[in-house]
């Protein structure tokens, strides 16, 4: 295969959020966010472990409140995965939580009430190691700085706003930092980190906020963050979704999937059908699909194909693959042709075909 | 707001499928292609009606054979949209969907068995005043140019495929042209397109071919498409499901819409949910969306938002929005605050509001 049309990768610090490495070479990984209340320590834990299940590799779980905080050890010591602790405001609960196990601190130190509250905190996460990530999010910025760009957060005004938080923190000398700047629009969210990307080596944490149900979240999320991540700009990811965490665990990896920038699955390529069909394309994919989950098939690619014009060469390419024709399929596995098989058996003999191949 | 980080246009020749202007500066259309059985004259017919009623802008109907060649002229007649005769190999098939009203032929020259043949297509096409779509797709690429690239559908052999039949058309002085370069995964399909779009000036039909069922298809073609359009490589494009094709034209829409490169529609802001919920987010934002669909409220951005961090801020900036909170919510429109509400009364008064809005 030829050169990818991706961007080197940007060079960024390494962090470590627990033991996951963040930056530098390390994978691009994939985050999600609880959305029970943290207080509530068994719902909080078993959404963990579902999204983990999902492919969650970072969890980051609110903590608004002192009563939250009090949780918060215990969702850390059950959690199989590290767990980022979102403060807003209050340095005390930043405090509490990086005592109580915190993997990483989001937090804004500009919205904490000055610099020595930035120094207690910063004091903290370096006597524990743990980064901090300041999150700019275009729906709460400084008024000063919305004053000074006319009143919206434009991309300068969201990355200026991270260069405020990061001095501050810089000035106390910690720089095991990460940053997102989010907008809940694809445009000014890619312009952002753009403009970011330039000043600082920090590795990013990418995501499109608030970007909606989940349908146009997931549409606006691939778009927003493929065109960063093809450019060499992100670190790790959080789809968001006004949905499961799981579902936008699941929506990330394939994501990185698209841009070969993680492993891990199997590919089906399926052809869309048209007035060429001859098999039920459809339903034959999407049962294939299905069963295809049950077998470890990670890594490899299967093709399931409705006619003989690109039928052929797409199932030939694949792993495994089928092109369907007249009531009937070829059958190819890894190029050489296997057999030919009827509509009927095409499903159950595909399958069976791949659990040889895995077996092989 | 600040500069688009979107690189300009690339600068292409205009062409019209039908009444519909590609290329140049038109706006970025959305099609499919139907998947009945084209003899069928009547379901074809109605799914083009379906698709159109979904945005489609420009659709394709395979013509494999002469039976379906019969009933292309009515399936034209009978469209509220441009319809581009999707032929392989059998140039006669060309001859005669040309003189049956076709607004385009999707046809490679390379593939029809000489340039005798190549003339007679291109003189029906030239006299008809038709454009000539090339479609090459890594599943069927010529033998010769697999074995020069070792066997492989590479980028560059798929571009030099697309050069072939280009070249063909251009010694009969033919430039009514458009060009496709499908392959089964984002990186080689945008590669391909970018070592086309230094080559020719001809407009590109964008699409990740095959590309699976709905949810990874959805995300694939989002980040290939998304990357080339941000590039501003792309002024047609198809989004292939192995699902409905009214599907492909809505996540075209909504995939155009993420980058502001068609307008239509409203937006809905709203956040994914986290421990700092205090108002049943999900199903209202789902609530709103589905009602606000049964207003005309194209181009208006809305924002349901569940907590006081980012909500006040989003639901400000939007044309109308919400941030809930503490079993209550703060409406405002376009900055204002309108008042506070009840979480019982959210949708119903939000709802009023949007229409108000709409009205006014």
């Amino acid at each position: 295969m030829s050169n990818s049309p991706m961007t080197p990768r940007r060079i960024t610090r390494q962090i470590f959020i627990g033991g996951v490495p963040v930056g530098g070479n390390a994978p691009i990984t994939v985050q999600s966010m609880t959305k029970t209340d943290t207080r509530d320590l068994e719902a909080t834990a078993k959404q963990i472990y579902d999204y983990a299940a999902a492919g969650c590799e970072i969890v980051r779980v609110s903590v608004p409140t002192p009563d939250a905080a009090k949780v918060f050890p215990e969702i850390c010591a059950r959690s199989p995965i590290p767990v980022v602790a979102d403060i807003h405001f209050d340095y005390k609960l930043a405090l509490a939580v990086a005592d109580g196990g915190a993997a990483c601190l989001r937090i804004n130190p500009g919205n904490i009430g000055g610099q020595d509250r930035v120094k207690a905190v910063v004091d903290k996460a370096g006597s524990k190691g743990i980064p901090i990530r300041i999150g700019v999010n275009g729906g709460s910025l400084e008024s000063e700085l919305l004053d000074k760009f006319n009143g919206h957060a434009t991309p300068e005004a969201m990355a200026e706003s991270a260069m405020r938080h990061v001095e501050l923190l810089e000035r106390e000398n910690f720089h095991n930092i990460k940053i997102s700047l989010k907008a809940s629009d694809v445009i000014r969210t890619v312009q952002a980190y753009r403009i970011l990307a330039k000043q600082v080596d920090y590795p990013f944490h990418l995501g499109i906020t608030e970007a909606g149900t989940v349908w146009g979240a997931t549409i606006r999320s691939s778009v927003g963050l493929g065109i960063l991540l093809a450019e060499g700009i992100g670190d790790t990811i959080r789809v968001s979704l006004t949905g499961a965490g799981e579902e936008e665990c699941r929506v990330g990896h394939e994501l990185l999937r698209s841009l070969c920038l993680r492993q891990g699955g199997f590919r089906l390529i399926s052809c869309p059908g048209c007035g060429r069909l001859q098999v039920d394309l459809h339903n034959l994919a999407t049962e294939i699909e299905k069963e295809l989950q049950t077998i470890n098939a990670d890594g490899y690619t299967f093709a399931v194909m409705g006619c003989a014009v690109n039928g052929p060469g797409e199932a030939r390419e694949a792993d495994l693959g089928v092109a369907g024709g007249n009531g009937e399929g070829l059958l190819f596995r890894r190029g050489q042709l296997l057999r030919k098989v009827k509509e009927a058996d095409i499903a159950a003999e595909f399958l069976q075909e791949a659990q040889n191949l895995v077996n092989s």
